[in-house]
């Protein structure tokens, strides 16, 4: 029965089929992620193929240059796995003509354009839907689709910033210079909303059986990620986060930085054992939580008293599950800890013979999720005839004809 | 055909039964998106209702008592909309009789517990696949089910330090103290790769028919979160990032920081003509990409002196559509802007008869979802009884039983 079932759909998107048109970075991580889930993700490379030089530097001349594996840099390596390449002209009538083939036999078509740019090229929902009823068209934008904004050019510093992320992100020290997150956050809330839109539109059209537009904002998407501070802020005249004020946060063991949270009862109480000062309990200054957050000065220059005595190791050792603690890691430590690798968050895929690269797993495990596959991201058009035969039943002299026209 | 259409289904989720156990931020903000989308999510409330109370903080002393509305906080508030409420001891016998019930006629179990809490309650997916095989059971802890780290207790906090997310956050002071989300990022970013899970599982099972067990780890999704960034670091030794380099940032106006994006030629040669700095284009320290990079300080100077003669409103409109830049917002400001508001990102939900509250709209816009509904959090066990008699039969007598017996 289990095999059966394994035989019959290992992953939960197999058998979906995505045009990605994507360019950039959001678009591109939600692709991907369609494909980790293993959907069959066609990358529609348009030429001149500029989605494969990152942020706007020709590889020429890239930075990037140095770490770059063969037609890849970085940047497109951490993105475009588990994707088919396909080369395609969309400016030419013959290229339009195969996209809506290809159009008729897809479930999504994802794509990153500003506004009005797919329609400009005649392949807005309302077109492609009149070619297939069931396609799911899912538009990721700066601002959306719609208000005066709309037509605003927009990157994930520009989101961070308009949308209040970079104002929280620089809410420690209101005063200094503003703090970006430093890991295009704006692009990552983007690309995994417009996933989620897109796992959404699939499931509801097994119910309904039609397919629909959807109209994701990176800039909506980051409002949502403020909620409480969002709630806060937008009700009350004087709201201040109360986070600063609980008793967690980032103290100073011997060695290093420590990361602890003994806002809770339970964890304080066993916190003030482990570190011998019970007497912190009945302390008047201390003995409520309220108490605790007006007096979170003095309690955290004893805490650093205490804490300097011994290294973050040992305190991690003596603290085990008992206290919520953690050392500030870097991106390297985090993903050689062993946790990382048990879980499977740090895959290798193959570029070619001589190159192994290591990139980051998928964190959707669950009991009906066998046989991930992760394929290196393809060189450009590399699966283009393979597609066009396979999807469409193009004959190879259709395919040569189509090369010769410059079509793909 | 519209209309018909709308009537069968309006919202992607709608009959989809979510029985929520969820605490805390991040499972909280998952089961509303869930319900958001038209799932019927039912919080199950277990004695004492410690969720309610956010951060560890009994309501009695809670510094966010006085932004409280009823028995809500604005934690609580910002997380809990499109919820019914229903109490329930699962720790009795009876209680565990009607959990299980419940299961029967539910599609998802969605629960944040450390591992093994749910098996010490009998409630755990093997459990309960057995009272309904197609049942989806999510568990979203800190670090997972499985490796090394799997018993640690967690907090956003605590997987922001050791993911390597403060890490990035403090990327631009290395030196300095390192610098938190600001937004519990880490339980946002948990929360909403559990909702694509759940997803992703739902759609699975319309092809399976088979429910499975998904463990999804905050640490997990944060890794991915960090993607290029990730990539780079386990790939080479001194992998640096290149978005420093960039011709974007934080700029001078003459009232207040400006963001700017010229890093993409285009981009470049538009922002040059509107400042009246054409000779810049010409200019051999600053003709390419690599050069601009390379001379960056030199022109950020040059650029804050151009740009301090006009305030950030003035530029936004001379920029207009042609280059990417923004002001600093505030999360009101964010919020208070005619794009959120014409995006509906901003809705309002009756509390009670004098109590309105501002919460942050949906992200996901799309064609097929219709009639979006928001409705406030539900008062502790508010919907018990309806629940009971709705979805299992239970008399007015069983119901009545079991809340003298104290199980609701």
């Amino acid at each position: 029965m289990e095999h059966e079932r394994s035989e019959k759909q290992k992953l939960p998107l197999q058998g979906v089929i995505v045009l990605d048109l994507t360019r950039a970075t959001a678009g591109p991580l939600g692709a991907q992620m369609l494909g980790d889930l293993g959907a069959t993700v066609i990358k529609v490379e348009i030429p001149p193929q500029r989605q494969r030089q990152m942020r706007g530097i020709s590889s020429r001349e890239s930075l990037y240059q140095r770490y770059s594996c063969g037609d890849f840099d970085i940047h497109f390596l951490a993105l475009n796995r588990n994707k088919k390449s396909l080369t395609l002209d969309l400016s030419s009538e013959r290229g339009k003509a195969v996209f809506h083939d290809l159009v008729k036999v897809s479930d999504v078509v994802y794509e990153n354009f500003r506004p009005g740019s797919m329609k400009r090229l005649g392949l807005d929902y309302e077109a492609l839907r009149r070619v297939n009823p069931k396609i799911i068209c899912c538009s990721l934008t700066g601002y959306g689709y719609s208000g005066p904004l709309r037509d605003l050019p927009a990157f994930d510093l520009i989101i961070e910033a308009t949308s209040g992320l970079l104002n929280a992100t620089s809410s420690a020290d209101p005063e200094g210079i503003p703090v970006f997150s430093g890991v295009a956050m704006a692009d990552h809330i983007g690309g995994i909303w417009s996933v989620l839109a897109i796992l959404a539109a699939l499931f509801q059209r097994e119910h309904t059986g039609e397919g629909q537009h959807l109209d994701i904002a990176m800039q909506d998407a980051a409002l949502h990620f403020l909620s409480y501070k969002a709630v806060g802020s937008m009700n009350f005249e004087t709201f201040d986060d109360i986070s600063k004020k609980l008793l967690w946060g980032i103290f100073r063991a011997k060695d290093d930085y420590i990361v602890l949270a003994v806002h809770r009862e339970p964890f304080w109480r066993e916190f003030c054992r482990i570190l011998g000062h019970e007497e912190w309990l009945q302390d008047p200054l201390f003995d409520t939580q309220m108490k605790r957050q007006k007096n979170r000065e003095r309690l955290v220059s004893l805490f650093n008293e205490v804490l300097s005595e011994k290294k973050v190791d040992e305190w991690l050792q003596i603290f085990g599950t008992k206290v919520p603690a953690t050392r500030l890691s870097s991106l390297k430590d985090a993903l050689n800890h062993p946790q990382a690798r048990s879980r499977n968050m740090v895959i290798e895929v193959d570029l070619d013979k001589e190159t192994k690269v290591k990139l980051v797993g998928n964190p959707i495990k669950g009991s009906g999720i066998k046989g991930e596959v992760f394929n290196p991201p393809p060189r450009i058009g590399q699966d283009t005839a393979e597609i066009l035969e396979s999807l469409l039943s193009f004959s190879q002299e259709k395919i040569a004809e189509l090369r010769d026209e410059g079509i793909m």
